[in-house]
């Protein structure tokens, strides 16, 4: 059994080599020819699997029976042409979810230890409650901090307990994070959900965090309000027109990053490994290997803290350990100056550091400091 | 025997308390009569003890005998009238000069990272080689970073070996440090030490940091040339005209901070302890207490790397995990914003958060990571 698989999918011999006969080839370079003899691909988005690419390969005779993507998008490969064909698909929903709650928590607070409040004192509105916002929720209601949320899509197919409507999110809250996908049309629709109205309305001292899609927020009214009032915030991970953005948006942001939230080594494992699971049942076998037993050993593992530290200032410490924010914001205005706007966004994401999720750092709290334990733990760090 | 001491003194019932009746005053209640029945007197530089006061004091019959100021400047004292009184005199020179060195490493590499540079790629020149300069030299040259020293007092009275001179530094150097104090007149004056002329001189790409006196330093002509080349980047903690400094330099600098690179806590005790050695001499008695004894648990006490990270990364992280100094910048900008320059700067001094030095922090380094211990020990931090 040849298992081909994309040459950026981490973790891929020792979840795949098991399994059959391991290959592997840069992501472009996966063609019709490439699948001639393949039965298992694991790809990424960078390889576009549409109809004509699969009915020349099966022209090929290839035995091809099962695709995975180890990416929570789906949009490169053409589901129904491969129904079509009998072949099996998985994807990797989620994956990532935790990684963008980690820029959330780590930009929040961030943004907070600069204008001089505690997020404690704020209320944080979240505008699609899936994978990454039902996260979110739940580490902000575990730390105690007041959260509205909304998500019409979830709401109609599950009540409407604890969901409220957008313009009341707009109205109450003082942080407001995206986390919807790109809907075009419908009723649901999402493209400038956030549109010039929503904007003109937000309460000075408003946060506005995107971290969805870019086009969900009207790029041209939010940069109008924050030149001309300068009176709210933006955080910004998801931009329009994504990778030649808006220079006067970038510079106006006060943390603009280049769609890195969910870029955590962590993430991209774990999408592997949703992908082995998937294909392990598909094909029968136990998945014998823990998710745990691809992460390697992260480059900071422990951290003591003794007391003396307000409770959000020891937060803040524990997330920068793992994750500085500031790093990324100074990273794409540095490298799309040096290199133009498209190039350097790219280039950010191209050589993206290593990063790893809260979750990897375990924090010894010593006398009074074991008073924030549960805060460090509802916010995602192993507390003892 | 009374002793008197300012009530920002800390660490002084420890030290003082066994030695006698220990009074305590704020520093600016601190006047002739107020030392009527004192023999020693620990201040800070909010007293002024001019020989009106002391005239005064010793007219009521005051028995001073030791006046020690908790500080390494001196100019709130007169000297000749202590001597004339007979009083004997102790100041605490150097003892902040650790958290100076910890300010000017975690500036330079907060730069380096946001400019994308490494340190150890670059020759630092250090202009004044005193307390402060000549340890920043120190734990930079067993850090491997390529220095040049210039002190002409220095070179004057020890010879010129080791010592180049400041257009030699700015010459060949890439970042230039100054540690300067201010001298107003004669052949060391260092008023304006960086002129307009050598302002015009500095290469491109050279970070200018100025620690010592903000006099100094043109500031004007440095404003010129941030503001219409910018081809160079300033670190600044000392301004002229503190604390109404120019809003327009403040904005310029790629780091702007408040007259704080001194203010840790351990340098305030170490301060405390070099005036309790100095009484404990002068009363022929044994100094038993060791400033360790003084210092409280720091509130980051241990952390574990494991490797993965390239040295200035790992450096970077132990940094800031004890003093990220973009906090200081931050609060400057929110705080003069807000109140105005002159009050938010003070404020901003006033209301300074406990900051301990890098020789708080231990390191364990496993795997890997272990090769970093030279870089780590010698930029200060307590690596087993
Ligand atoms: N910035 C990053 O690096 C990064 C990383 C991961 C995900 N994302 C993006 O974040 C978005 C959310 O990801 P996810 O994994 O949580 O997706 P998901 O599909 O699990 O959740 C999306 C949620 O949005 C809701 N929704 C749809 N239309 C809505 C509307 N009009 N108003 C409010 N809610 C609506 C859906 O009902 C769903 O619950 C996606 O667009 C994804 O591409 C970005
Ligand atoms: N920013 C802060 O928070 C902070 C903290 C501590 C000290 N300081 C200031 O830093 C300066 C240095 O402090 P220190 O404790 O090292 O003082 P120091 O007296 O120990 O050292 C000063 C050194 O500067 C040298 N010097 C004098 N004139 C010079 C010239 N023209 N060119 C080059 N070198 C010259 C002297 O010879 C001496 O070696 C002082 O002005 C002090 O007030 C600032």
């Amino acid at each position: 059994m040849k298992i081909l698989v994309d040459a950026n999918v981490p973790g891929a011999e020792a979840c795949f080599g098991p399994l059959g006969e391991l290959v592997r080839l840069p992501g472009r370079e996966i063609d019709a020819e490439a699948l001639a003899d393949v039965d298992i691909l694991v790809i990424r988005s960078i390889t576009r699997l549409n109809a004509a690419t699969l009915d020349a390969a099966k022209a090929f005779g290839s035995p091809l029976r099962f695709v995975g993507t180890c990416t929570i998008g789906t949009d490169h490969i053409d589901q129904k042409a491969l129904a079509r064909h009998g072949v099996a698909f998985a994807s990797a929903p989620g994956c990532n979810a935790e990684a963008v709650v980690d820029y959330v928590l780590g930009s929040l607070l961030t943004l907070a230890e600069r204008q001089g409040w505690r997020l404690s004192e704020r209320r944080v509105g979240i505008v699609g409650v899936g994978n990454v916002g039902g996260r979110l929720l739940a580490r902000l209601s575990v730390m105690g901090i007041a959260c509205l949320a909304c998500d019409p899509p979830r709401a109609e197919a599950e009540g409407t307990d604890g969901f409220e409507e957008l313009d009341t999110l707009i109205d109450a809250c003082d942080v407001l994070c995206l986390h919807t996908p790109l809907v075009r049309e419908g009723r649901h629709a999402t493209r400038h959900l956030l549109n010039a109205q929503r904007i003109a309305r937000l309460a000075p001292g408003t946060v506005l965090l995107n971290a969805g899609r870019g086009d969900c927020v009207d790029g041209h009214a939010l940069r109008q309000r924050l030149a001309a009032v300068g009176d709210i915030s933006a955080i910004l991970d998801v931009w329009e027109n994504e990778p030649d953005i808006a220079p006067a948006l970038r510079d106006l942001a006060a943390l603009a990053t280049p769609h890195i939230a969910g870029h955590s080594l962590d993430g991209k494992l774990r999408g592997t490994h949703q992908i082995y699971t998937a294909l392990s049942r598909y094909l029968g076998l136990p998945a014998r290997l823990a998710l745990t037993d691809l992460l390697p050993v992260p480059p900071v593992s422990r951290l003591a803290l003794q007391g003396g530290l307000a409770p959000e200032e020891a937060l803040r410490l524990c997330l920068r350990t793992v994750y500085d924010v500031r790093r990324d914001h100074d990273s794409l205005r540095r490298e799309s100056r040096r290199l133009g706007m498209a190039k350097g966004f790219d280039a950010c994401r191209a050589n993206y550091p290593l990063r790893r999720e809260f979750s990897t750092l375990a924090v010894e709290l010593g006398g009074e400091a074991s008073e924030v334990a549960p805060l460090l733990g509802g916010a995602g760090f192993r507390v003892p």
